[in-house]
Parts: C-alpha cells; sequence; structure tokens
C-alpha cells in the first residue's frame, strides 16, 4: 500500500525526466533566437543530432536525465561560428606571401605554388590542418572554393565537422580539371556523392565573374538548381573587377551576373567590397547572401564592404577569413568579428554601426542564412543541429564580464574555446581536438613546407 | 707532468666560458636590431638585469656558463612588446559601455562609474588585473595615464613589469586631485619618489589641450623637464578636438601646443588621428612620439592615423591599446600589430603599406624610441635590459612557418606567449604569473564588478 502510494508521486518525476545524450551547462547560454535570450545559469540538452530544449540549468535538470553532461560554470555556451568563405587547404600556404601587390602575389607565389604542389593528397592535409585550427576556435561550420572538394569533403566528414563545399569552376587549367566541362563534370560527380549528407553540402563554386565564360557561369547555374545546391562565387573583391565588368559589360559584375541568371537559386558572394545602390537592391531582392571578409579586405587594401547599409537592407551577412596565404594568416573568426564591427564604426564614422549583437549575429544566424541553413543551424533552439561552443570566461582578458555579447566580440579570441559540439557529437574536449592527431598533421604540414619552399622560383 | 699538459689545453675554454645568469634558446630569435636578423637555432645569455650577448644557439654555448637555462625548440624568442598608451586601472570597467556615441559614452558611464568607483584601492586592483593580462600577453613595458599613478607604480614595480606612468593633470576636479594644481603637486611627488627607479619611469600627463587651460600645460612641460621626464598627451583623437582648437584658436592643437613650447621636451602623444602635414613636420621637427592605437580609432569611430606617412617621414611610432572600457576590451598589443598593419593597407589602398616587419618594429622599438627608451629596451642586442618574451609556434594556427615576423603579426596570439622576462627576472613561465595571484586578483574584479554596477545610474 505505501508502496503503491510512493510510485504514483514518483512516477510522474520519472515519466517527466527524458531521456537525453548530454547535459550541457553554462554561466552563460547566449542563444541568437529571434529574441537574443541570453540566459543565466543556463543549459541546453542534446538528444542525437539536435538539441532538445534550451534554458536554465535548474529547470532542465528537473525535466531530463541525461546520459553524459559537461559543466562548465566558467563559460559562455553559444552556437558553433559559421564561416562563409575560405579556401581550407591554402593552409599549408599559410604566410608564404604577404604584404605584396595582388598581382606579384598570384603570378609570383600562389600561381606557382599551386601549380606545382596541389594535388589531392595535398588538399588532404591542408583540410585536416584547417580543420583542425578552425574546430579548435570555434568554428563548426565552414564555405570553400578549392580544388578536389571530395576530398576535402571526406576529410571535413571525418573529422566530424560541418561544411559547405564549392567544387571550383574556373577557365582555365587548374590542379584537378583542365577545362570548365571537366569541372563541371567533377562537381556534378561530388553533388551526387554527398546527396543528403548530414554534415556536407555540396556546392558548386564558378571562381568569379572575370575568370569564367558566360556560357560556364549559366551552366554552373543550371547544374547547382539540378540538385538544389547553393552557388559560391567571388563578387566584387576588387575596385579592378568592378572597373573591367563597366568597361566590357556596361554593367556591373553584380547586374551582369543578375542578367546571367546566376541569382535565380541559392547564392552565396564572397566580399561584396565594391558593390553600389543598384548592386545592393538586386541583392536584396534575389535573396543573395554575402560573406563578408573584413581580413582579408583589409590586408589586400581590396577595399572596405558597406556593411552596415546591407544590415540596414535587410541582406543576409555572413563571416569569412578567405584564405591563409596572404588574404589572411589563420582561420579565426573571433579576430573577423571584431574586426567586422570596428571596420563599419570607422569607415562611417559612427560608432553604433555594427554593435557586438549584430557582429556575433553575423557569425552564426547571419551566416546560417547566407548559406541557406537557418532552419538547421545558427542558433540554440529546440529542434536545430546540436552544434555548440564553449568559451571560456575565467581569464584575466575577459574578466570582470558586463555584457556577454560585448565581450564574446571584442575580448575573447578563438584560444578561449575549450568544448566544441557539431552535430551533437563531441570534437574538442578542454582544447584538445578528438577527431584529428595534431602531431601527425603538424608532421606533414612541415614536410609540404619544405616541398613547397623548394618549388618556388628562386 | 700529463696533468699540466693537461691544463693548459682546457684552461683556455674554462676562461672562455663565462659566467651567465641565463642561457634562453629559441627555434628563431628575432632581434628587431638596425639590420633585422633573425637567428634560426638562437640564443640570448643574460647576465643580471641586461643581455649579455645574442647569436646562434652553438656559438652561445661555447661561450657562457649559464647558472640556468630556459630551452625552447618550437618558440620565437623576441624583444617584449612595448605598450605606448593606456588607462590600466580601468580594466575593472572592461567592456561596460560598448557601441555608444563618445559623448553618451563619456557622460553616462565612464564619467559616473569613475566619479563613484575611483580610489587608490581600485587603481591597485585595476593595475594587478591589466599588468597579470598585459605579462601574460608578451608586454614587458606600458605606459599609462590616470590617477593615482603612485600605486599604480608600486604594483607595476611589485610584479617585476616596467613602465612608463603618467600622472593625470586635468581642469576639473577627478579622483585623485580637486584642481590641476593639486594634480601637479601630486606629480612632483610621484617623480621624486621614482627618480632613477629601474622599472618605472614617471612621467607627467597633461590629458589633452582642450580639458586644460594653457598656464596648466605649461606648467605640466616645466615640471616634466624639471625631472627630465616624459610628457603623455592626447593629441588629435578626433575631428571635433581638431575643429574646436581651429575655431578657437585659429591653430591646430599640434600648432597651438608647439606654441605653448609643450613639445619642448620628451613627449609622447597619443592617438594623432587628425594629424595634416604641418602638424606632421612639428611632429617630427620636435621629435614627438606617437602612439597608435587604432583599435580604439576604429572602436570609437575617431578616424584612422596617417600611419604610412609617419613613417615614412622617419617620425617615431608606437602601439597602444588603449584603455580597455570602450575604446577596446582589452591590453592586446598582438592585435595591434596585426591591425595596424591591416588598416593602413586599406587606408591607403596599397597591400604593401606597413609590413609585418614595420608592425612588429612599431611593437618594439618604435615603442621604445616613441618613450626615449630606446638605448635600454626594443630590441635584443647585447648591453640592453632583458626584457624578452618566448612565443610559441607549434600550434596549428601558426603552422607551417614560412616567414618569421608574418607569422608574429599576422597569426601568432597573445595566448602563444609562454615565457616572459622583465630586467633579466622570469615572470611568467608556461603561461602561468609567477608574480601575480590570478585567482585573488579576479575574485576583487568581480567584486568591483558589483560595486560598479550598484554604483550607475539605473
Amino acid at each position: 500500500m505505501i508502496m503503491r502510494w510512493l510510485s504514483c508521486l514518483l512516477l510522474p518525476a520519472l515519466v517527466l525526466a527524458e531521456p537525453v545524450d548530454w547535459l550541457l551547462t553554462a554561466r552563460y547560454v547566449v542563444t541568437v533566437d529571434a529574441r537574443h535570450q541570453v540566459i543565466e545559469n543556463g543549459a541546453v540538452a542534446v538528444r542525437g543530432d539536435r538539441i532538445a530544449a534550451v534554458g536554465t540549468r535548474s529547470d532542465l535538470e528537473k525535466r531530463f536525465q541525461p546520459r553524459r553532461r559537461l559543466d562548465r560554470p566558467q563559460a559562455i555556451l553559444a552556437p558553433g561560428l559559421i564561416n562563409t568563405h575560405t579556401h581550407a587547404p591554402m593552409s599549408l600556404f599559410r604566410g608564404i606571401a604577404d604584404d605584396l601587390r595582388l598581382q606579384d602575389w598570384l603570378e609570383k607565389f600562389i600561381f606557382p605554388a599551386e601549380a606545382k604542389n596541389v594535388t589531392a593528397e595535398f588538399c588532404r592535409w591542408g583540410t585536416r590542418l584547417a580543420v583542425l585550427e578552425m574546430l579548435l576556435g570555434g568554428t563548426t561550420t565552414y564555405t570553400d572554393m578549392y580544388y578536389f572538394e571530395e576530398t576535402i569533403a571526406a576529410e571535413t566528414k571525418a573529422a566530424g565537422m560541418r561544411a559547405v563545399l564549392g567544387q571550383t569552376v574556373i577557365g582555365f587549367p587548374v590542379a584537378d580539371a583542365k577545362t570548365p566541362d571537366e569541372a563541371l563534370v567533377r562537381a556534378e560527380a561530388f553533388l551526387k556523392a554527398f546527396r543528403n549528407d548530414p554534415l556536407i553540402t555540396a556546392a558548386v563554386a564558378p571562381h568569379a565573374i572575370y575568370t569564367n565564360s558566360d556560357e560556364t557561369l549559366r551552366r554552373s547555374r543550371v547544374l547547382a538548381n539540378k540538385y538544389d545546391a547553393p552557388l559560391l562565387i567571388h563578387l566584387s573583391e576588387t575596385r579592378r573587377e568592378n572597373d573591367e565588368s563597366r568597361a566590357k559589360r556596361l554593367a556591373s559584375p553584380t547586374q551582369a551576373l543578375s542578367a546571367l541568371g546566376l541569382f535565380d537559386g541559392r547564392t552565396v558572394a564572397a566580399h561584396g567590397v565594391w558593390l553600389d545602390d543598384t548592386d545592393l537592391a538586386i541583392i536584396r531582392s534575389k535573396n543573395v547572401g554575402i560573406a563578408h571578409c573584413p581580413s582579408s579586405n583589409m590586408k589586400l587594401a581590396s577595399g572596405i564592404a558597406p556593411v552596415t547599409k546591407m544590415l540596414s537592407l535587410g541582406i543576409n551577412v555572413g563571416l569569412g577569413p578567405d584564405g591563409p596565404a596572404g588574404s589572411n594568416n589563420d582561420f579565426n573568426l573571433f579576430e573577423e568579428m571584431d574586426l567586422a564591427a570596428k571596420l563599419a564604426k570607422v569607415a562611417t564614422g559612427d560608432p553604433q554601426s555594427v554593435s557586438a549583437r549584430q557582429a556575433f549575429e553575423m557569425a552564426t544566424m547571419g551566416g546560417a542564412r547566407v548559406l541557406g541553413l537557418e532552419r538547421e543551424i545558427g542558433s540554440l533552439e529546440a529542434g536545430k543541429r546540436a552544434d555548440l561552443i564553449f568559451v571560456q570566461v575565467g581569464k584575466p582578458h575577459v574578466q570582470p564580464l558586463y555584457h556577454v555579447e560585448s565581450q564574446l566580440v571584442y575580448a575573447s579570441k578563438a584560444s578561449d574555446v575549450s568544448d566544441v559540439f557539431v552535430n551533437g557529437r563531441q570534437v574538442v574536449r578542454g582544447g584538445m581536438s578528438l577527431t584529428l592527431n595534431p602531431a601527425e598533421v603538424l608532421a606533414k604540414a612541415n614536410a609540404y613546407r619544405q616541398a613547397i619552399l623548394r618549388s618556388l622560383p628562386q
């Protein structure tokens, strides 16, 4: 009798405590949801590859029975960062040719180095190095434009990272294709191979308007749409690109690409430095996502993208570090957030331009929208993929802490990231990779360095 | 007979192996000497507070008999970084009021927060927090403008750090002085107390032209010269400062200060954003050092200082993070180096503007020249003070390594600093402070946070 009475009391509690795979708790949970909720003493419950719930620690502890838990009382728990533009395997060329004019950089270093060194195997190790750095620094999704993307995809997947990977289509012979036709064939095989992959979104990446024929550009769009895949392209990165387009086509690159139908489908355009008001209206009406790359645009002296205006128009803007061989030297979204905010302020003369909140949103939900993945990633909300990061806030450079978003953007560093989950799987624990072997990757990177140095013109 | 013969052979070797306190070895030694030598498998010998020799590891191992040694085969050994402008105790206000217009920031947050919270004890703990962060991040010398500088000096010295500390002189009542007269009296006592100190250079810091009377400015200069001390001042930080000076004085701030005799002696001018060619000619002829603060100038939307032009004119330029309460959020010279190079490139449209070498020089020898300490610090050369840092280059974000200076400026982070020596004394070992108690400092910072939040207008 007493037992039955007790079980009546206990049963509801047991029934309510749903099993989950993980309960993650932190000092603050930054959701980046529509209301920009920041939850003090917060928690996230994860079941399988998805977020089951987000709330206060005390509430979620009542509701869920976790199989495992991770408590980081000195950390912020936030959505994983989203890189919307890079060239991952170029990690092996990191800093090989800095402080040069674009033409010298390309013609004396990058093109010869690529011609002599880029193979599938190069891309394998370059990707491992890049993915290792990105995961350790809190990036959970990246967007790539390079060669041998099927190898890049296999390595990214093996490391447990999410990515949108664009097979390059370009009008001259490159490492993995002698012609654009060959590149398009490769791209289609890649799109087929990774259809419906939980981590990899295969994409088509015609390099730019000035390196492809109109015919190749159109065929790239048709191919992307056939597989409902994104198209990735460089757009108005330099003034020269714009000037040449206006001279040759009597139209800006955006106007010309739009007329070619290039934006009729999911599109991610990198840079957008020289977009004017007419271009921005097109970008907005076609729902083209912009990958803003402040480090690269500053370092190569390309110019300053009109990001404040883009955001006020409601254009989707994400962040990208670009490649680490000249344009930048690392894959560090904490630096891109900080720079995006600061560059917008000095460019507009308005310290309120691009707030910490907006910069953090660009690195998370903004990036997700740019990639067309906003229903899957970019915020901590029930039902979304469990891509999340812990950022430690116990060190001197982040104390005292008054405003969580401000601290994340202006004070936190990639090196403060302690734990990373992608698709419900922990891939970094206490600053250590769980899916890659750093010693092996670094030894191989050094071997490539020696081969690359030997291959350069003396 | 055999013994005597042996001793003849051994004696010269023993005589040559001079005793030193430290032999420090690294994969690369970046000297920042006149020839910008980078020594592979290099070493530095330290005797007492000075560098005894710099050379290859094999050479220095033959020449010296070290009492202790530190071998970091995966690191760069470089001069300690020099911060030429900050407000250290404001660490306790880190990020309290970001993304605001200057007037709102000052009037709604900083002035009320300072009025209610800044005491000698506040400066003690704020300095400890700042010095802890700076030392861990590779800064070995900093330059301050704040209140209660004698407390700041005592704490800095106790932590084993070098600094140029300017007692603020300002035309309205502040935390440590009701009048400029009182501030000048405090400043003189401070100059006397720290005369000939091995670590502390006491200075006079009239805040700016627009916050002091001409009389106070002149008396500040006279006082500084009496003690052969530097004078620190904010100069042409905002367009408004320039416009007001031109309206009121029919002269730019630089012209007006020069006419007042303010530059007739060692002077460090912070910012210099709005200096024109006439101003730059004055700055150059008076040998005024400029503390360039790229983060602050971007974040507050102050403008872009003409650094490329300053360097081409041979003006001494150093770097400063400015204060961490609005202008910036940390004391991170790795970020200031990176930004100084990138900002100059995008501002001039020339990717060759401010190279990695020039940026690293600004953070070391350039800073030393700005402070008038170029014979003592700023480079690794025999006879100089032993202020040096080890920067680890074994992690994924700094591999592979092609160019040492490029990597230091564009890829290395403050968190890569493992070991720091100031004046021959090791103050950071393996990323841990040897002179401050982080747990105590952070607990106190958090207590101040709560008091500061209570003091703010609701």
